[in-house]
């Protein structure tokens, strides 16, 4: 079986001496939408990075002191008492290190557009990075769970009855953990989107 | 400025009316590793069901009663007591699941090498099991954790110390679920490596 693919002269011209016309034109408007997620991924980078600082900084000067205190004990409540919390704390800033050192590679993207180098790099760091960032949010999460709503079966008091202030910046600290989650979700299906054949 | 591309007479020949020669050994080799890739993918996907679904198993079997008991009360520990250990068990059966429903999509791209459809699909849907599974095994992590330690800061008590087997279980159960999220990783990384422009 054999197929004719039928040419109009004057392209089958060109395409002797210069580039393919058909591809050079596919390549030219994949080229632009391929500037465009590389912009918005840029954009994305930044909005995960303030989330994720925000989220280490709230948590790590989450602390309360009781305005009251006995002979030999004052009541005080900071993230370093709770293990999840410190996990949370060190590895949201390693999550917003990561995304300052990735923005060179971001800018990479846009000003070559084709290179596959760079965003299959940032692919690979992208998803540690996701894996990590949900690992210290959904283990954070938990803990903030049990300090508000205690559990009966374990006899575990809810401390927020106490520690009101504490466990709301504890909170905080939470939800915009997961906002950075979810840019990074975005971030990985971006890359795939942009590094794959046309 | 003009560029000169020299194509030996033969090949320009062959061009006109087949496929291109050098581009088609290009697109056979490539065609060879991407095969590889699906294959291992699925193989992947198949070690990563057996973890998913031992862990939501082990996690759901959970409980235990203790020996002794009060003329009111009989001590008994189960995963439903705790939220994360609930939400844990449905998350690893949904990501089972998943999985089991991944496998077709697997087999097309190992007939089919070159389909980039399939294969950006189980991308976008790989990352979001990632994350879920994630999510489930760091909150089920920190509960395990608090369970074997305790915590004296907010006065929780370590319950393993009664409730040894349980522990133990759903102990097993975490581990089994990281294998599963490494597992994704791959498959994320994997993905992008097979749909990404020679």
């Amino acid at each position: 079986m054999s197929t004719e693919i039928h040419i109009p002269d004057e392209s089958s011209a060109a395409a002797k001496g210069k580039a393919p016309l058909i591809g050079g034109l596919k390549r030219v408007k994949a080229t632009g939408s391929k500037k465009g997620i590389a912009i918005f991924d840029f954009l994305l980078r930044l909005g995960g990075l303030s989330a994720a600082l925000a989220a280490a900084a709230t948590m790590g000067t989450s602390d309360e002191t009781l305005p009251f205190f006995t002979q030999f004990f004052q009541f005080q409540a900071s993230y370093d008492d709770l293990p999840p919390f410190q996990f949370f704390v060190i590895a949201m800033a390693i999550v917003g290190g990561y995304l300052v050192l990735s923005l060179p590679f971001s800018v990479v993207s846009i000003i070559r557009p084709n290179a596959v180098g760079p965003r299959f790099l940032l692919l690979i760091l992208d998803t540690v990075a996701l894996t990590l960032n949900t690992a210290a949010s959904a283990a954070a999460a938990a803990i903030v769970y049990l300090a508000h709503n205690g559990n009966s079966s374990a006899n575990w008091l809810a401390i927020c009855l106490q520690f009101g202030d504490f466990c709301q910046k504890a909170s905080g600290a939470v939800v915009a953990s997961f906002v950075s989650v979810i840019v990074f979700v975005f971030l990985v299906v971006m890359s795939g989107l942009a590094i794959r054949k046309l």
